[in-house]
């Protein structure tokens, strides 16, 4: 049960993320086969980051061909909808996006709690799987990563990753912790493109 | 017999790699050291992301220090060959790249398929191995990567990858299978450089 | 107490890179949590690819928080030093960054060899470990890397290894060795930025 619950919460991250991998490599111009790289870069990077720090390898796709197959579909139905409605809705990225930082967050420090690791870890990992997949697609399609832009975004997954191991050190129920912290997330991440929220910069003039 | 050809294949391919990696680091007017940094990252990047995914850790350079030979001798003898003929021939980087491009392709899968993955993973082992090379040079250099451009690049790499994932199901001896693959994926690609072909653009308009 | 000089060196390392990640984040504008991500990214990037490429995983600071806690506490001090001096002074980011890269070398290399690899892959781990932390921030926040511009960066990190792997060799005692190499590195790396000094450069023009 609760297996299948963290498995479908991982699988609508990897099609939210594959999705939003799709829109920014067709803006790019790209050919159907790297449509699909980008779409698994995006989908799948932050995973395979976090599995190859924990040495929890072969990583998890490599163990299971449903996400090559996932991402691959994914992929193709959102180039046809693209050619449908030629233009895709407004903010669709960016929501779809904030959808996987919220699931892949809690998946990868839910992931490091069952290994046994520490809460800060769990903290740490939930973010590097939550925020990796968007950076290495931005990073590829020649941007500054919206991780590193002043809207609040890293900030929503820690926030997330910390709600859950609260949640779990209080022996919540597993997916009523992870409801809980996909929820924080989400919210904090929707509000923040909503009302274009932000924390306060600590800007400074320095030299190269 | 099997193991030598692979070798050699491998060595070829990490040579035409670190030739292209020099090439992008004099237009880019590195010192001697930063030329052999980015020739090794573009000749042993995508098989060091490879053996990490799959867990076959310490990476294959690490216990072999041949490459780390190889790689720096190719380097300043390219270097030289540099300085003597003041302008490499046109496409000559691209052509490199195609090289390195279908064997590691076909050094990726076989290692994969022979540490018993399944096909599919085989096929994207293979594409990692040919492009994260490449890849990792580009992105050094400031440059989107060349896979995301809209020729045919890991098109031809997942070609390969089919192509010898097919022949190893339809029991062909290895050295064929991976000689058909590499000529796919090298035909292919050269073709596309040659004609400028290029897969149908699924391109639309969409906001940040 | 050979013990106990690597991990204070290594802190130090990590405290340096943290503070120049912290200096380019606020560069960017960035909101707390993006700075504390910058300043992991600088300070522990070099270890973690190093730890994962030797298969020495769970990576260092997953099973030591404590390289977590520094990162976050000189991320914040940092930042509320920045605050209180307006400007930060000239050249404070490559000094930093030139005591990461020269301390670094010389713990990657000693894990190397410890583990019980060979002299030329404890250069390249030294290197890899130096280099990569400050690669990933500067790609990250836009930039071409550092250590591909033409100053003399990657080959003070490749003499630091050089000069200890040898006094290794040699059976000079740990400490020596490791003090020996990181002044080696340190007092090339600030030579070359104070006289601006740099290795002959192999420009060549080619076609793209």
């Amino acid at each position: 049960m609760l297996e299948q619950f963290i498995y479908i919460a991982d699988m609508i991250g990897v099609i939210s993320c594959a999705i939003s991998g799709v829109l920014v490599a067709t803006r790019l111009r790209m050919d159907p086969v790297g449509i699909i790289v980008l779409a698994a870069v995006t989908g799948i990077g932050g995973g395979t980051l976090r599995d190859m720090m924990m040495g929890a390898t072969p990583v998890f796709w490599i163990v299971d061909n449903n996400y090559t197959y996932v991402i691959t579909i994914t992929a193709i139905l959102t180039v046809f909808w693209l050619k449908h409605i030629h233009r895709s809705p407004p903010y669709l990225l960016m929501i779809l996006d904030a959808f996987g930082l919220a699931i892949f967050t809690i998946v990868g420090a839910q992931k490091a709690l069952a290994l046994g690791f520490s809460g800060p870890v769990a903290i740490a990992m939930g973010c590097i799987t939550g925020v990796v997949g968007g950076m290495i697609r931005d990073l590829l399609s020649g941007q500054i990563p919206f991780v590193l832009q002043k809207e609040i975004y890293a900030t929503a997954s820690v926030l997330g990753g910390v709600l859950f191991v609260l949640c779990s050190y209080l022996e919540f129920t597993p997916i009523l912790a992870m409801s809980i912290a996909i929820s924080g997330t989400l919210s904090l991440r929707l509000s923040a493109i909503y009302w274009h929220l932000s924390l306060p910069v600590f800007a400074s003039d320095r030299e190269a």
